[in-house]
């Protein structure tokens, strides 16, 4: 029998993304998914919507609203969380990165290293002394990624995912498609792995 | 004991408090809360973000999104689910009905009324005719409680009801407060009755 597939799109300034990506590989195996990861740049969609900052700096209520919310969320699932600091954080040269190393063994460990430095240790995953320590836990060599990520095809990879994610109509993160079906937030994630609704 | 308490926030044109409202009561007894109706208006918090229509027609990929998520959670939830014309309604009269009918035995049937005359019927919720009949299904008389709606102090009695809202946080709908706590959406419905989170 063939895996059912999930898109996971993240983008890694995300505070909702972090908390889809500490357990979508669990809910994913339960039931009997193959997560396909679309690491993917968010700025681009919101200037599109005419927003050049975080929707949460944006509208104040919201944005305390989705503090507190993320504070309730990490505490019962027993993750750490940090309040990022400045908010949202630079986030292109961490999805660069991503996109250089999609196909490496270590892709996924990064990807969540990315968001456990940012919202589990306050790092800011701007800063290449960051990334390079995120790299190298992963198993890689931070030098070599920490070039590729300047180059041409890697930058180019970025817009061709950027210019996908608005054709899907992806409009938020973390989004998932299942079967052309889109669902947006960690809160979809169980209906998008089946659970009804 | 005494039973706890769950405000709930909603908006007559709201989507989302349409799934809410229908299920509320089901949830609350289970979970042993008391239920305080909140009916508000939320344009005037729309307006104060800069919004002069809802964000999901400003806002097309998440408008588009709403919809279909509306479809399948209606679908899976037993509930009819029209696309109301005009969207969103004009929901002042129906709020100001429902603010001068707030101590009446047969409030809740009218607010539910109010959602499936308009999510369920394909109903105008602004049309005088929809409402007489839906007070009248609830049991009480349309010509004395329509002209109620117009009254001084019903119209001041929703506009402090407005404030309240703002004073409170609240950025949408439906709304839930339990002991101070904000939590936001139909999604939180069940974390708000102490279900973790």
């Amino acid at each position: 029998m063939t895996a059912k597939s999930v898109q996971f799109w993240f983008e890694f300034a995300s505070t909702y993304s972090y908390l889809s990506i500490m357990r979508i590989e669990e809910r994913a195996a339960e039931a009997g998914f193959e997560i396909d990861w679309k690491p993917f740049p968010l700025g681009p969609i919101f200037k599109a919507q005419g927003w050049d900052n975080s929707p949460f700096n944006i509208y104040k209520a919201k944005g305390d609203y989705m503090w507190r919310d993320m504070e309730r969320l990490c505490a019962h699932r027993n993750l750490p969380f940090v309040t990022p600091d400045p908010f949202p954080q630079n986030s292109l040269s961490a999805a660069r990165l991503a996109l250089a190393a999609q196909d490496e063994p270590w892709f996924v460990d990064y990807c969540k290293g990315v968001y456990a430095a940012q919202f589990g240790a306050g790092k800011n995953i701007a800063d290449p002394d960051t990334l390079s320590e995120i790299v190298l836990r992963a198993g890689a060599d931070p030098a070599h990624w920490l070039s590729r990520m300047g180059e041409d095809d890697v930058k180019q990879a970025l817009k061709t995912r950027s210019a996908e994610a608005m054709e899907l109509g992806i409009f938020g993160a973390p989004s998932f498609i299942v079967d052309g079906e889109l669902y947006w937030g960690d809160d979809r994630l169980d209906q998008a792995l089946g659970a009804g609704g």
